[in-house]
């Protein structure tokens, strides 16, 4: 049965509504209902083909929240579950990182929006191992953007053991940083937000924020120096290392979940002096996924979140674009 | 009592007989009798003041092995006992760093050889917490080393928890790097070294490595693609970083333990893609130096080693800067 949806024709284009023709359903995959879809940035790259990586149409879409309509015999659900799916739309099952429960790094795996349509629509495909049930706790409009935003953010944390009372710092408070500062709230962390827009130095106090500081002013960031165990970047921007550098304690973690334009510059002796770390989180694996939606369940962690009708799809895009939105936009249908 | 010992005047001067006067020894110092003292390159760093660290006269020395001859009440140790000394010669012990056993990140250590003589001498006064008894299975010639460049690398095997089948790269095969393979290999891991000197290639496999590639061929290292848990850089040369950390799998590590010139640039997206890590290690703390001797002398681990007379440090000195040594020179008394 055909899929009403909205796709971009080719790279930035604005979207148009699309008709998508599915393959009869397989054993292992689920056909979701959609109820609700976050517009996550990568949304944008994909439309605009930023990572080279898009087809056309293209149907964005990665953080659904719906209900089965049809389970195939060997997706592990049944009709009327609600679930949730987000980048992941495969992986091998049979490589290194799939065996050792990292299918996020799976080199062989593919995106639900990349070659098959994604969640601006009515409804979506996805294997049953990347679909996950959403605790009856959370409400489908807020849980929408854990599916991406949440599980990003959740993953580096749970990997880099961050425990109550670490210093940690967050840089970017958008869709993934908002959830980072709820989620180390939660964990007993103590975080201080880095953001460049100065409306959100006194927001990221409301959302848990310890202190926060403007992230382009390097007298802000220096004073903080030697204080935190572990700073998240969420935000895509070209920034000063060195100086954020400087603000890790001994044995220190930098992890980037946003990708940053142009090279990570820093001197070898900023990582050998006090042992410090740069890396990177992606995504995050189906067990890790499921981890943090119990978890958000358990401790009352939503999105902060805008919505408009999915046949506001363009709308709001723009809103995304021009960064109006507090702090994630959910399409409903 | 004085001690003699060999001391650079100046910056980059050869050194000169020189005699020290010792304070009172304090309760909890040991007075060593110096055996056997490693040329380490940062000996050489330190008499050419490369860090701006250093003051004079110098006495260089950080690899030491010898006898107690005089122990404090609070020193823990008895006249009579052979123990090593190596980089560090005090922390604070009340620290965050301190209190969770490294000691080796205190804000405010100090090292054996500044603002104090080292090991090129006859005897040498040590804080007892950083002297350590060394096991009766090592010879005192190829104990020496380890103290340094031993625990150095040893140090980084353990945080990141390298174990039987891991597959290692080893950067730079030189006093660091040829223990680094023994370690590995005792770890039950598959080496790969990369060295720059064609010599090396076929040496490196006596040593124990699987493979031997070199490190300034582009096209060389970019055949290990997605290869490596763990890439140990011991060389404190510029590298083509971007190509090796091609080499690393998915979660794989890149570790410095020498200092490169110049910035470590990369692309974030080798961060993100492959949740890559690129860090630093900074000698070992005490419990470490300890374990890594235990380790040594159950696995039969020793450096490789060429030795010269104390007396003949000069010309000690100038095997080691023009990297004729195969793999540490070790001064004896």
């Amino acid at each position: 049965m055909s899929i009403a949806a909205f796709a971009a024709l080719g790279p930035k284009q604005a979207l148009t509504p699309f008709t998508c023709e599915p393959q009869a359903l397989q054993p292992h995959e689920v056909e979701i209902e959609i109820s609700h879809c976050g517009i996550c940035h990568s949304d944008l790259h994909l439309i605009d083909n930023d990572w080279a990586s898009s087809t056309y149409p293209l149907v964005p879409g990665h953080e659904i929240v719906g209900v089965v309509r049809e389970a195939g015999p060997l997706s592990g659900f049944r009709p009327g579950q609600r679930v949730g799916v987000g980048w992941q739309r495969s992986a091998c099952h049979e490589c290194e990182q799939c065996c050792a429960g990292d299918e996020n790094l799976c080199p062989r795996q593919t995106a639900t929006a990349i070659g098959q349509h994604g969640g601006f629509a009515a409804r979506v495909r996805a294997d049953g191992r990347f679909a996950f049930p959403i605790p009856e706790a959370l409400d489908s409009a807020v849980a929408a953007p854990l599916l991406c935003a949440g599980a990003t953010v959740f993953a580096p944390l749970r990997r880099w053991k961050l425990r109550a009372g670490a210093a940690v710092g967050v840089i970017g408070i958008g869709g993934l940083g908002h959830l980072a500062v709820r989620f180390l709230r939660a964990l007993g962390c103590t975080t201080t937000v880095f953001t460049s827009s100065p409306d959100k130095l006194r927001e990221a106090l409301a959302l848990g924020a310890t202190d926060a500081f403007s992230s382009t002013d390097a007298r802000q960031i220096r004073a903080q120096a030697s204080r935190f165990d572990f700073l998240l970047c969420t935000a895509p921007a070209r920034l000063d290392w060195i100086t954020f550098m400087t603000t890790l304690k001994p044995n220190g973690v930098l992890c980037l979940v946003g990708a940053p334009p142009g090279l990570i510059q820093i001197p070898a002796g900023q990582l050998l002096s006090a042992q410090r770390v740069i890396c990177g989180s992606d995504i995050a694996s189906p067990a890790v996924i499921r981890e943090m939606l119990t978890f958000a369940a358990e401790h009352g962690i939503a999105a902060q979140i805008e919505t408009a009708p999915m046949a506001q799809v363009n709308e709001a895009i723009q809103r995304v674009r021009s960064n109006q939105v507090r702090y994630r936009m959910v399409l409903t249908n």
